[in-house]
């Protein structure tokens, strides 16, 4: 018999209405789990067993809290949200022993519904390319993406049903495509990003990691009172976007997406090839100007004051954005501006959009996250974007394909999503 | 001989131009006007003259600073904003002695260009209604606005050149209406919002507190390099807006409007009085709609935890949103962003838009800071707003007349606005 770790937030929650979900021992396993795995993957920053143990003790499992689905899981924090009761460190050496006065505002909200906080996850630093110590648990020679490298090894590796992340160019579809499991980048401003080290405001949205894209459906009900109008939803009519950047995908992955479109068909869904904003790069190159500016802003006080502790990655990001003029910065917004005015028309035809969730197979070495070439432009649009696990490539190592959707119809592309995940595993 | 404290940003740089400022005798000017008044007007939460005056010893006022206009130039800084060298409490008790770990993003900027903070100043409890301490300087008696109050107060009162506010209903507009002084709220996005505590995160937006407009197209130019194309700017056409609350303005306030558009028909440039949005107060009303609904997101934390530390007036507006649903929410910010487009072609036309900053003057008692009704709509729809002090009403305190621009238009909003308050000084 599987232990409960190994178990979906949809399994778990479906042996709790039959009365045999024992809270306690699902804690335990996790905690084993993390014991026994932790040493080779390293997924969390901070983690204390007692510290978890004493806080389901003081937490009365049996209140009629807001979202009792959600009473008593278990999740991971990826490293850059504030905790009151654990450091938050931001994956920089500034502020290793940082201790925050307040909970982000994610966290308050699941906390307030009786979720409790496994620990927090490693990041890369403030969330950008500079690597953290994570490991692929997959194979761990290989990397396990970035920038929530560790919320998602973690959720991959059994250790946790769930974890929160963040994206702004690809930091939740990345390294969830890389692990092998389901990765959710909400809406632009659909959740709270108070207490969340801010990277680019314009763009920094907020990301899940689960086992089963039904989970999903869980956390945003419990924490929205939404609820997709149909769990699950076959669309009519699918977008396939092979990006200006096709031919950085790994023929692995463009053999997937082909695949992947065929399905859809066989299954009697229309997918048609379409084109997203101007046929060159310049939606990515936008995404690049706005990110480069913007971080330039949010990390002042760390380039001005504690230079000698920032990474070369990050110093060199922060330097190209000094040179971005507001001009271009504007310009770059504005495109954004008018490409999401004209994605509202394609998703008036079309249910949701099917793209590459990454260039390949997750590559070897911890030093580099990999490219997120083929996030940035769905990034800097705003809408949701899903990856769900595909296949595996020619090393073994999981593939994911990512649909997008219409700005805050987070919902209706869930939906679609639990449909497609049912197409996959037949 | 006026005293240094009394000169205006743009007066002090000419000083400096011709060799004539001396920056410690501004210091200790400044310092003792605050020693003075500060015991009646209350504008400060954190002021520390020693430490002040240490941290001039240890710049050397002749490095090359990216922005030298700013070398040496005291500010204050809103205590929503963390500083990592002086509390920052949010003006609520349960964060009263917080010491960040770091400065927010705009913070650093104007520090990393040899500005030096005097000290944070007043706000309401999270910036949202429950009301600070501050007195209004011209009249003790009576409400300084809010929630950026202690900024707003301490410019008007000669304490400081500049200072630091933030806006999401009415929160920089008003207070400075109120006061007498100038007050920007800039384009949402326009400036970093890192290390400030969030109340509505769609709308949040960076404010200033001047006493001339110039002034902000000097900071503007040395954050980001960039300047108007004209300092002053003679519009062709002006829009007046009176807006669907006109009837809730006082008769005083309707005067000023009405004489305002006057004198600019008379300086040659064409009012046309116009509406934007509906007729009706929708886009008040979804202002609200969205603020009430993020706010419960952003202050859950302090909800959850310490609510016998939350004023009634955050606990009401927490619960009315969480009344709120996300279908509503969605409807509210999607009103917002069809306007907005709208707006785009409205500013094809006009150069600016003329509205009342406040209803009247500020009302007597600081157990309130006013209404926020003139300044909602301009907030929810994300452009720049500058108010100038245009007047007294029946009480002999300040009025303004509020000048609405396009969004990221910033600085052609300040270049009409300069040339405004060329004509109201005539």
């Amino acid at each position: 018999m599987s232990s409960l770790n190994e178990l979906s937030l949809t399994e778990l929650i479906a042996r709790r209405l039959t009365g045999e979900l024992d809270i306690q021992q699902l804690v335990e396993d996790c905690i084993q789990r993390i014991n026994q795995r932790e040493p080779e993957v390293q997924a969390f920053q901070y983690f204390n067993a007692d510290q978890v143990r004493k806080s389901y003790l003081s937490q009365d499992m049996n209140l009629e809290h807001q979202g009792t689905d959600l009473l008593g899981i278990p999740f991971g924090v990826k490293d850059i949200m504030d905790t009151w009761d654990m450091p938050t460190g931001w994956g920089s050496p500034i502020y290793a022993d940082h201790q925050p006065a307040k909970d982000a505002g994610i966290v308050a909200a699941l906390r307030s519904c009786g979720a409790q906080v496994m620990g927090k996850t490693v990041t890369t630093e403030f969330a950008y390319f500079y690597p953290g110590k994570t490991r692929n648990p997959k194979n761990t020679s290989h990397t396990p993406g970035g920038s929530s490298q560790g919320s998602a090894a973690a959720v991959a590796d059994f250790m946790i049903p769930f974890s929160l992340g963040s994206q702004t160019a690809a930091s939740v579809i990345r390294p969830a495509a890389f692990c092998g499991v389901v990765g959710y980048k909400a809406s632009h401003g659909e959740f709270d990003l108070g207490g969340i080290c801010s990277l680019s405001q314009s763009m920094d949205s907020l990301g899940m990691f689960v086992r089963d894209v039904q989970d999903l459906q869980i956390i945003r009900s419990v924490l929205l009172g939404c609820q997709s109008p149909q769990k699950t939803h076959q669309p009519q009519k699918v977008g396939l976007v092979k990006t200006p950047h096709w031919l950085d995908a790994s023929e692995a992955t463009q053999q997937l997406l082909t695949h992947t479109a065929e399905q859809i068909r066989g299954s009697g869904t229309d997918v048609v090839e379409l084109h997203i904003g101007p046929q060159d790069d310049s939606l990515t190159e936008a995404q690049k100007t706005i990110m480069a500016y913007e971080v330039a802003r949010s990390r002042a006080f760390e380039y001005h004051n504690y230079i000698s502790q920032v990474s070369p990655q990050m110093c060199a990001l922060i330097e190209d954005g000094k040179h971005v003029s507001r001009q271009a910065y504007v310009q770059a917004l504005q495109l954004a501006e008018s490409s999401r005015q004209q994605l509202i028309e394609v998703f008036s035809d079309v249910d949701f959009l099917l793209a590459p969730s990454a260039i390949g197979e997750a590559p070897v070495g911890i030093d580099s996250t990999g490219d997120p070439v083929f996030s940035r432009m769905w990034n800097l649009l705003g809408g949701p974007a899903v990856t769900l696990p595909a296949g595996t490539g020619p090393k073994g190592l999981p593939l994911g394909v990512q649909l997008i959707g219409a700005k805050f119809q987070d919902d209706a592309l869930l939906g679609n999503a639990v449909w497609l995940q049912n197409q996959l595993r037949l």
